[in-house]
């Protein structure tokens, strides 16, 4: 399995809208069945940060997802919101609630 | 909703005990409805360090959550394995895939 835990910094007031284009990838992610998990996160503290927590069932299933269509026009919405993508971290998942009934 | 991104640093060669408790630790939060996801990664590139992505419906299931006696005694296990536990951070799950299933 393979991890992701990305931070997305947007520019000023534009978090929400990065969230519903977020939120509408994770949609057309539904019937990806190499992606587990995509789940959207506000940062508590600073109202322009974003951190996006992946589960993908391997790295190759990630770099397929980038290559679809309706990411590629995700990314192209999504880009003038953002004003930093530094940040993240890989990881690798090993299992637990959410995760071990997509793996069983 | 509640979100935490856990940091566990172990001693020396215990994260593999670790992962084994955390996972037990998961699996008896499958039939705690107040928490949506508990899963177990290992970091890629230090060998005894484990992040814990947890989704929870609010701050105060995963009070409740601490105050079970399983998570009492997995705790006690935990406790002799860990060498340190700051890095987190807290955040507010929005939705997403893996996430939306729980929360219709």
């Amino acid at each position: 399995m393979y991890g992701r835990f990305g931070k997305i910094k947007t520019h000023p007031g534009k978090r929400d809208e990065m969230v519903e284009i977020l939120l509408r990838a994770a949609d057309g992610l539904s019937e990806f069945e190499g992606c587990y998990l995509y789940v959207v996160n506000k940062d508590k503290t600073d109202p322009d940060t974003i951190w996006v927590m992946e589960a993908w069932r391997s790295q190759d299933d990630h770099r397929a997802s980038l290559a679809l269509a309706e990411t590629q026009a995700m990314i192209a919405n999504a880009r003038p919101l953002i004003a930093d993508l530094s940040g993240g971290m890989e990881f690798n998942p090993v299992g637990g609630k959410g995760l071990t009934d997509m793996t069983d």
